[in-house]
């Protein structure tokens, strides 16, 4: 049976537009899909960057106006991979045109951009996703299953760290094409809109809503040379954040980010408590839960690691790939988000996370921002 | 030559008197001391219990009123393990009768109590320790001599967390001798005094003071039988508490502690972050030191797991006892201060933690609880 | 530039034709190359899945006699993922009609085969290549190059297990399409050629040639149904297999494979150890290099737990992927092998493991059987 | 109720001399004996030595005839801890006398001589033990117990290494008191001896008797200096040994020993595999058990790490020590021997391993030696 096509419009083609290509071209040969994504076109605004990513992934054309692109009639979804402070305008636009959107975390540079785009995103009736990626890593998916499964009981402590060390060096420049996450103007906040929306969107996943949140943030290097104006500016980013919160169930959260934790490169862990079980697990080595049940013999109770690649169908995802014990990596995460946003278009479902998965999010930092800012606990 | 004696009288004879007596009984086979302890008496309200433990570590007599202990010529110094709301009655006592004191952790109920002590303490001149034994880890007074060498540069990141997880049944009762750490009357707080000072004490040493903190804690079980009493009564300990920091230096500290955390028995960890290296340590594998050091070759750049067992003096404690390999365990940490103590006593000075550092780390645990109550960050 | 083709032909369809078909796939995004990877046909006795699997990996064409392929003009290269038994015959076919030869591991029945092999594909001067695909995990030629740059000195053991528990049922048959690795008739071997081939492959590699061998084998299910006559036949194969050797340079082997290890999925380990260096690696977390440096300070001295995703280009491998921290998989290293074949193809350069080096790690499998069947030791 | 003395007489004053004095000093603490160990007195060749070893553990007497010590009346049990070729003369003189003997391992420099020991000390009846002081880890014990209760099934392999660093250096003289391992004379052999000694040990405990072994031995380092002669001289030790062997039960058993494993202080490590369950510990981190179940549920199988600290009396020992999640160390498996050791004195109950245990290691120990001479499959 042929297959309908799914005609891609990618806009941008930095580190992210490199990750959702890579996905888009795999998909189909590790999922039985309905649909078959066609790279149709690539937009830059140099045209010789577009064609040279074109080139290499396969993209069928290229533009150097994202709003021709949107307008394209042979166009099914756009892709937005460009800096935070274009979503709003590029996502309305898609709306508008009737495309579906895949666009790139974290939703807006706020709640108020975010509520406008889910508004134009609902209205138009449009299939909609956030990349949030990480949701999709199997052994993550899997905590989402045996959470299901009721296997926690109740929860008492939920805790996430991201951490990395990438900007401790003075000498670093801030802004233009490679370091916008360093200009708050292009991205509106630093690890917090980076790295802590990550950790935050897993955690309303898993553990529900948040109701209030305590913060403090910090920028330990004060000025950098702005690389657009070749002036050295102040940094108006956060360097590091960290928040404790109350989840509505009752659950106390513990939440810190940073890019100045020498050592660490992209340290996302995640640590769920409950009365019957607890599982942790970190970003560096994505193919492993560690799972405590307490329900284990007594004298035989200890922190399982899981290499999670398995093939009998009952962990997320693995079945698709490989053989047990052959781990996959960081990659696949955006090839199953696609494979499950595919799944839902043919169905007309919508897949989180949605726009409005998104926009919760950032209700999450535009509070723990408002917190650090104020010095007090700050409703969500 | 011939030793000096150290006549010890001890006060309490639970878990505490335990990991002391053991410690006073094997310091002089592994470290050349003046002194030699001597197990001079031990004291209980009951009879029995005291004789029992007495004939077990080998005290050559039996107390059954504190005051009277106190009073003894034949003693020079008085070990204290007894409930926190005993510490500041014993401890001036021991300072009027001119006795050295070495009392268990936390330092009071709280800083008024504390500040009382200390001036007794100050006051009478006598030899002085609280017994924050996880300074004396090899591996963590390791952490503190890299520091010292100015291996780390500039400080980011500290954080701790002590992480247990036995209070979690509903049918566990509170108060009583095995249970008054669940009691507020007898413990004064929960995790923070009992647990999370033990985080703080180390934080102090390592990195120096705190400036201001904002905290929350939790009671997840409202309500447990008093053993006491035999009837249900409301909980007035904290079960979790975790708290934001800011450090002197301008490091960002992030501290947690909870009873509640399944799968974890008595995981106290420490990481610190600096400009050129970095440092994880957990209390479960206490032999091994995490390091991570920036000036290595970039390529091989990892975190190292050091196993702190070395013999060539260059690590501290470790070349007193076995061979490269061969780990100790959480009761040689006492040893360790044992030692100290009675090197510095034999010259005269004063080796910390002393009652005043205590109190610095009650100073902090009042503040944690204060801001706690307020919702509002507290100055140390 | 537009590329030039490299039209594969594939045969076989099974695991390792996914892997394969994933990597010709991929390395044209990540990899600049000189060439582009056409999928031209695939070859399968059933045409029913033959075309399955061409649709779904975009092979342009199918055939369901391999001859036909291999005769095939628009054919540049012939990829052989057929049982072990079919090799020879088909790569001697390739030689001859000039068509470069990617073929599965092991290279052979026995050495006999390989020889003709070598001589065939030798003599008609075609490139060709041996899917030994792990000697390009990046960590596991990370150390191939710690090596070359004298890190380690003298080097005393070389140690390699390759453990797996998937036979250990007594109900699982042999033969047949799924299970021909335990069919003697089809696979040559168990685990020998199956698991150990690898280990060998890396060792001489990474430490030279063998010498000698001192091997015991065992088949603890001596019996199993087969798949294909349907009756209970005597199992021909090795299910445990263990040797002893000795490497040129004088250091030490030991080597391990099993397919009845509980609990271990593919756990290839190695690990050697140098006068001033060691370095160890496993297949469960591939993405990490486990490192000791004797000429780091001595009292900080560990092993170190590299995340091989450095983004300097000192790694090998590395830079062409994600940011730091952010692993990849199993499937990574077939992409490797296809970007260095295909960089030594345009160059007119052979790229190892070639056929003559797959005949060398077939030579130590020889002589690992005959000394496990005679009891004594081989000369390799 | 007074406790019967039992009076210690201790041959030997190095580093196996304070590991068992520190057992004797700290066994009445933490375990209920009848009898009270009491430090009657040490022997050594220089008087010197004798006192001060004698001051620093509180040996009541010195001697410095061996000779003497074991004609003396107040004397109940011998400690043999001198090198190994003073084993068999002490110890038949022990059996002569009357006394108790506690005897270093290896039991004897070779089979001939243990046979001779086991002849005495049989006829004499006097209980007797060999101090191979790991199967008394707790972890260790705990496989024991675990493999008795039928949790493995059929087994089907053992390995075990141990694996140290150093001997690397060339500069390093052989014998003399601190160097007598490197001395063949004193020693008997090199690694076999004084570390595969202690796998076999263990492995015969846990998964019964060995039928036949393959060995290679290798001295890297062929000649050094003689601390007593200061000649150079010919090395006489294995500086490494690797055998494959039979288990009677089927299962087939790996093992290796080396002092050239850069990196490795004494890292013993055991594994075994069976149909239902495998398990591995290592002597770095002893205090833990890793263990994988294979009756638990499928997708959550994986390997527990299990922190061997409980206090449910279900875990060997552990009980006996701190709380849950404190570790425990080297030494400790010293007093649980000595308290195994008395509790089977008091009811006149040998207790393992006995000389009789020990000379079937030394078979084993000696079948490996000469199956290395022979190049031979050697029958134990």
């Amino acid at each position: 049976m042929a297959k309908k096509p799914f005609r891609v419009g990618m806009i941008g083609y930095g580190f992210m537009g490199r990750a959702h290509s890579n996905a888009y071209r795999k998909v189909g040969n590790f999922f039985d899909l309905e649909h078959e994504v066609v790279l149709q076109a690539v937009c830059a605004r140099s045209e010789a960057n577009a064609k040279a990513f074109a080139d290499k992934w396969g993209y069928a054309s290229v533009e150097t106006d994202w709003r021709k692109l949107v307008e394209r009639k042979d166009i099914d979804a756009i892709d937005i991979c460009v800096p935070n402070n274009l979503h709003k305008e590029i996502s309305i636009a898609c709306a508008k045109a009737g495309k579906a959107v895949l666009c790139e975390k974290p939703l807006a540079m706020n709640v108020a951009e975010g509520e406008e785009m889910c508004e134009a995103i609902e209205k138009a009736g449009v299939p909609n996703m956030v990349w949030y990626n990480y949701r999709r890593v199997p052994a993550v998916t899997f905590i989402k299953q045996l959470i299901e499964e009721g296997r926690f009981g109740r929860i008492f402590h939920y805790r996430a760290n991201f951490l990395q060390d990438w900007t401790i060096s003075e000498d670093l420049p801030q802004g233009g094409t490679a370091l916008w996450r360093l200009d708050a103007a292009a991205a509106g906040s630093g690890v917090t809109g980076d790295l802590l929306a990550h950790c935050i969107d897993t955690a309303l996943w898993l553990n529900g809503s948040i109701a209030d949140v305590n913060a403090m943030t910090e920028t330990f290097i004060k000025e950098r040379k702005h690389t657009l104006t070749g002036k050295v500016e102040k940094v108006g980013i956060d360097d590091a954040c960290a928040f404790l919160c109350h989840f509505q169930n009752g659950s106390l959260g513990l939440f810190e980010s940073t890019r100045y934790a020498r050592g660490h490169k992209a340290l996302y862990t995640l640590e769920i408590n409950g009365e019957r079980a607890s599982a942790k697990w970190d970003l560096h080595d994505l193919h492993r839960l560690q799972w405590f049940d307490y329900k284990d013999e007594g004298k035989l109770r200890g922190w399982r690691s899981i290499h999670v690649s398995d093939h009998s169908g009952e962990q997320p995802y693995t079945d698709k790939w490989w053989v047990p014990g052959l781990q996959i990596g960081y990659e696949h995460s955006f090839v199953h988000q696609v494979a499950d946003f595919l799944a839902g278009y043919a169905k007309g479902e919508s897949v989180g996370p949605t726009f409005r998965d998104a926009l919760e999010t950032q209700r999450v930092c535009d509070a723990v921002l408002a917190s650090a800012a104020s010095k007090q606990w700050q409703k969500v």
